[in-house]
């Protein structure tokens, strides 16, 4: 039984949180809503007073928060200088490279081991312990950070070293984002031509245009059964969240001189969606954005 | 043993007349080239003086021809005239779905019957059988068509009614030159930022941005054995026929009304590859414009 | 006094035909509608009963109409054949280079000199006679063209030989969108940085950002105080027009292989407006898209 | 006569120095590189051992760095602790607005007055005392940063409060962009439909299309005298410097929620084009990158 701090209680860490509970860790928890800090107490979780209080007394180190300046500012101020000897360190916050490879370097200059392991896989996959996670460490450490993640995990794959992790899981959502809104042009455009769209999904999912956005996560209604687009587009990943995945990219393009001109388009389109409807829906209703239906 | 005239012999249209010889049907084919005829010759097929001699004593007319403009006015002038009553016209060539529909209208009127029934899989897929056929027409004709393909093919999917055929082929690949792009933007951005592009492969073909473009016709060489990158993007799909597709369906939207950004930008990015090198590689060659080698 | 002929009695060639009888002209109308005719005869046209009726006395053609197709179609069997000898004729309609080629050999292989010569300026530009042209036609006959319009005209610039008046006319609106846009999106960016609109406008319009769209015809109200902005964006430019010229602009380039991506772009952006929102609001409107204020 | 210090002394910040020398004031130079400061020496700065030490003395402190980084370390550490009270500070440099607003937040607490005030008109404009300058601060500042800019420039407008001058500059410079690739494309388009480029000039530059990249800059040889594109794109303003200002506009419309598709795809081909020809020559030679003309 491991001592694990867990440090952010969001959509995904509460759901992360629960599962380590779950496996026998004792797991001591923060976060600044009052509210989450009460929901992780009724999953089995003990509520920590500050970062600190979390910290103090664990052998690992777990963090999910929403962007680089707080992971930044909580592994700086907060977690380095509570930390005990010999603690672990993962955060799995999806967050720019640069940020990830910054705390890298300052966790482990002075003495702790650190990876950056951002998820795949959604709230649910969060809830019910089957995330993907990309994995940037050093080759030595991968055994026991798989260990570590195992009891939330339905994947643990290692990217490369430190950064990788996130790396990875930009340059697949940036593919993933761009493969989506394509997938609805080729509806929208099959609707207009007179296509059914059954029959250009069955055609298409043996056919060179085959992907994810489409085999498994059509986003036209009725052709794969746990889609979102099956239940009004709720549920799912949002909007808001795949444009923050498009603007990490395609600040990390611009940052590191990468030329992704759909990337660029496909954070352009998702921005704009956005501002018409809100974050909030599933991202693939922007089909409807497409076909010039929004409700 | 059916008699088929075979009109159009190029790249695709040689080795497809070869199969249906193959079968044991004998083909009477007419092509405007003399080298076109003689090969044809060698590879089984009675060569015919024009169109019009092909097609006469036949119960079957296939065309694979360049171009919208070149169906009408064949099928106008030379086959409807000249066919003998109840022969079944099937066009495998790639054109715009207006032409397809049209022609489709006035074989219809003079009492035969017709397919559209544009092809994917190359030049290997016709000289090896293996094509997959995308077919539009009336229902109660789907069975007689599938026969008479089938010497042809390794798949044959009805979209539709007429016109379907193509409208399923130019959205397939307009998914796929938006996923092409999309897999190429992603190693490159991947370089940029330290990640191995065997890792990003392994990651994202288990993952949410998982498409053909990037498991089985992996861009980046070394990745998938079968793929033109392994060899200097030589033989494949090339990017003047990538090109060719991406027009049509930009044609099909602006003429139908349908909104297909990413569809746009693929098509401008092809040109402009197009322009800068030929259209001759493989159409995955694009990864070294973004990467900035051309050579 | 000349004779004119003027076919096609739209919101635009209502207008051109009336200064033409405020000229002193005798204009014989024709249009399929029995309303626009009736106008036509209340601004001093004689209304006529066919495009033949309207054509056979005259010595000046003037047509007006909506694409390609129907400018094809009244040539070649209605005016070519119902002309007599010497007449000139002039389409002053916006539709493809290829068309304006195609009739203009027609024409000119009949014996009649012919001018392509769209117009910029719109509805009241037509009303008041202060349209500009962009005419391609042979050097020789420029002056009596010249002299043909110029009841309707403020300028008439000549662009080159037959169909250099329709590629102008493409070329110039293409940048156009692309301006327009590019106008609006500084606008929006603006706004969300805490730069006041006026502010942009002064320092832009004297700065490298300066163009037509920002300068005479800005997109955000209170600026320009003609530009349609201040009206709620009623008439001026319908998104409709401007989408129709952008389609026709991209039509020629995929036709012409000539790379154009910021212009493929603002095809989709227009093309995506026209959807949600009908064509109908002035063109300069989609800067309430980019800023997520659709009504 | 003032003491002014002069810290960055580049292309831009050396003739803009040598400017202030001109009109009387002495001018205490400081950059970290020797050449840099023997060549200001020359034009008669007295060479700075250390930011600390041009400051210390002076009454006016002008700034013109990289980007926002540099700007934030040497006002924190360097500036502000060695300045003598009622110094009068102002950034030149082109950087993010959030870094603008930080430094004049920093500066103003600390009981100093500041403007951001980035610049237009290139290397010449500099050596040349002619630089419109973009200003970002209190009202009741403006009549004395105008003082003392007046011996660089040719035109100074307050754009508003601190960060509106670096608004301004991005927002044109995007919109610069947009014209200019628009302008390019337009062009491209026009040599392929057989339009004479000095008739599209001329056209175009009376018409709706007018923007300065097009009748101030034209990127088309033998159309403007003055333009880079009758240097062989020597000269002007660099493509890398183009790309610089393109990337800022998108992480400012990024991080403030604008929707930007233009400026995102302008971006995307500037830096395709950088990462092609390597970022030296004038932006306006993105034209041979549309026309395939990489030599």
């Amino acid at each position: 039984m491991s001592q694990i701090a867990f440090i952010g209680l969001g959509n995904m860490g509460s759901g992360m949180a629960a599962c380590q509970v779950r496996a026998g860790h004792s797991v001591h928890a923060f976060d600044l809503s009052a509210a989450a800090l009460e929901k992780a107490k009724q999953a089995g979780c003990e509520p920590a007073r500050s970062v600190a209080d979390a910290v103090r007394e664990c052998d690992l180190v777990i963090t999910m928060l929403p962007a680089g300046p707080q992971v930044r500012e909580v592994y700086a101020n907060e977690i380095i200088p509570n930390a005990r000897a010999g603690t672990l360190m993962i955060d799995c916050s999806t967050i720019d490279v640069e940020s990830a490879r910054a705390v890298a370097a300052l966790v482990t200059q002075h003495g702790f081991e650190f990876a950056d392991a951002p998820v795949s896989g959604g709230v649910a996959g969060a809830e019910a312990g089957s995330l993907a996670f990309m994995v940037g460490c050093e080759v030595g450490q991968f055994s026991q950070i798989e260990s570590a993640l195992e009891p939330m995990a339905r994947a643990i794959i290692r990217a490369g070293d430190h950064g990788a992790g996130q790396a990875a899981k930009i340059c697949n959502n940036m593919l993933l984002g761009i493969s989506m809104i394509g997938t609805c042009e080729a509806f929208a455009l099959a609707e207009k031509l007179g296509l059914a769209p059954d029959r250009f999904f069955e055609i298409a999912s043996k056919s060179s245009g085959q992907c994810w956005s489409l085999t498994s996560y059509a986003p036209w209604p009725g052709l794969v059964e746990s889609a979102p687009a099956n239940r009004n587009y709720e549920g799912g990943f949002a909007t808001a969240m795949m444009l923050k995945d498009l603007k990490l990219a395609q600040d990390a393009a611009a940052k590191s001189g990468a030329t992704t001109p759909l990337g660029a388009q496909a954070e352009a389109m998702y921005a704009l969606f956005d501002r018409l409807c809100g974050g909030g829906r599933d991202f693939s209703s922007i089909l409807q954005l497409l076909r010039g239906q929004l409700s």
